[in-house]
């Protein structure tokens, strides 16, 4: 079956819907689809309406809390710590973000980590929200156990993304936005639809050997850190996603390491839980709390430029700016609509005919 | 010959006579030699007295101003930007580093971007700054350009290191400190002494065709990004040394990309310069400004120990936490000395013999 395509307003309003029908107020079911489905337009299949029956299953298994009161239950001039009470992180994310703008607006800088949480959908749609602003955006969240630090074969970290934005003049924004892995889970789920195997350097069995099966995670394996093995670097790789379980969960008092909360609503709750739901971590940075953004923006165009125009590898390609592929992939979806495998399109119709939401 | 053994406050005071005899104040001499021995006690042997020669030429060619005029240029009550005066890393970090936690201590933050500086030694030795008050530090620095970025054969970023400082209760503290690129190039160097080939994945040749070559580099060869190869995750490794350079050039105002200064005093200065001087970052993060020290201190704890008693893979060590290794180091060069190569020895003797210290 071929995949079909659909217009992104028509998937925003089923999923604001969908939402609604859960029990989400409107303004939350708005922030929490926009959030979703920006990883559709991005091209981030796997963190998209692809979930969306995933986030429901959660709710069902009273593991989501629809209504939160989300409250701040710390802070200084620059930061703050944000209780989610269980809610979306869809929505619990974009309330501890626009605080840390505000704070930077009044203080140069604005920090926040997030306890009580869920997951909160692709780290690049919270950090991105301050490039409206002139500022900086840093957005990472810790997730439930799938990676095995370097010499271990046991699963001690989540795939602990960092995204950081920085604005730019006429040219378009920076957007990095990595799994702290060699390979996010998703790219593992293509290969094994495709019955491919996946490269050296992605997953270790079940005795902590290198393997090439991209089904190696069902039969106790892991994932690598970013670096693969310890002569790659996976030491480095491991060092930044403890970073990241770090600000998002010992900052704030959130599960952490093999505590986090899993997605799956099947899968058990882990056996112990040193905090509350999971973690996130935002920063926002005032450009002009440190120069002008005139000369800031001058010179990031003049640096994007350099490296959009570096030499190239004779038969590869451009050199690209972090953030190019998934701008490019918005613009094209944004005009000619989002594909949706047979698959997710049955599961999203089967969710529709569930809740009364046409699909 | 054997390596000889000398005793760190030997090297400490030999270091500290040949920064005054440059013209260093006092102060400054003392700060800059104990930042210099750090990487030696901790046994990054690159980034220690096997350079002070080094930066003494950066001197003799007018590169380094031993009497700089440090002055904060903007600020707010989170951020600051330091103009170094073109002063030794080595004495401007710590300016810049202090300051950063001197804002921490008002306002919960403090981050501070540097312009017009030098190199800075480890970037380990200024994060670790923050660890005596309670706060989380962090440190990053550009670097002249030897890192090609995915799909390039340019030369277009430093090694740009990242270090993240995070402290303990009775555990000691969490010290991530990791050069963006598959491996730094201090090792690179120490393959090509042993006359050994280096592991795929760290160099490319100057076609950008995969490389075992240590000195290739000496042939238009580039390092890698973290990642290796772009199935590996490189453009990850290119992202994180791009926000390093953004951080601390676009931020501040110094040289960006490849117009980063160079150590070597021998290497021509860039055709151009966007900047000035290498440009740093660091931030200073109070962990009372999230959580009480206590409740913070007690989750570390458990969190170090459930890593470093995580599963080791069958014959393989055991899990490390980031900072093990070189704490190790740190303890037994403390006690029995700091072995230096022959060439490094005869190098400082020579040193000494020019300036008129003895060695």
């Amino acid at each position: 079956m071929q995949d079909t395509t659909y217009a992104y307003q028509q998937l925003l309003d089923f999923t604001i819907q969908v939402f609604k029908k859960i029990g989400c107020p409107d303004t939350d079911a708005v922030t929490a689809a926009s959030v979703l489905l920006s990883a559709d337009l991005r091209g981030v299949d796997s963190h998209g309406v692809a979930r969306l029956s995933g986030y429901v299953r959660l709710w069902e298994a009273k593991r989501v809390n629809a209504t939160p009161q989300i409250t701040v239950i710390h802070e200084t001039p620059s930061t703050a710590v944000v209780d989610g009470d269980g809610g979306l992180g869809l929505v619990v994310a974009p309330f501890a973000m626009q605080l840390a703008i505000e704070k930077a607006r009044n203080v140069g800088t604005g920090w926040v980590s997030v306890q009580h949480s869920n997951h909160y959908g692709i780290a690049a749609a919270h950090a991105m929200k301050a490039l409206e602003h002139d500022m900086i955006g840093i957005s990472m969240t810790n997730a439930s156990p799938l990676v095995a630090p370097t010499f271990s074969i046991s699963k001690m970290l989540g795939t602990n993304p960092i995204c950081v934005a920085a604005p730019a003049g006429v040219q378009p924004p920076f957007v990095a936005d990595l799994a702290t892995t060699t390979a996010a889970n998703g790219k593992l789920e293509i290969l094994q639809r495709k019955e491919e195997a996946a490269p050296l350097g992605w997953v270790q069995d079940a005795e902590g050997h290198a393997s090439t099966d991209a089904s190696i995670l069902k039969k106790g394996g892991a994932l690598l850190p970013l670096g693969g093995d310890r002569e790659h670097g996976s030491h480095k790789g491991y060092a930044l996603g403890a970073v990241v379980d770090i600000f998002s969960a010992l900052l704030s008092g959130a599960n952490y390491a093999p505590w986090v909360p899993p997605f799956p609503a099947y899968v058990p709750m882990p056996e112990r839980q040193p905090g509350k739901g999971i973690g996130h971590f935002f920063g926002a940075m005032r450009v002009d709390a440190f120069r002008t953004v005139e000369a800031y923006k001058r010179d990031m165009d003049d640096w994007i430029s350099g490296f959009r125009n570096a030499a190239p590898i004779q038969g590869q390609e451009q050199v690209l700016i972090p953030g190019d592929p998934e701008r490019i992939m918005e613009a094209e979806r944004s005009r000619e609509g989002i594909p949706l495998l047979p698959a997710v399109a049955a599961d999203l119709k089967a969710l529709g005919d569930k809740l009364g939401v046409v699909f």
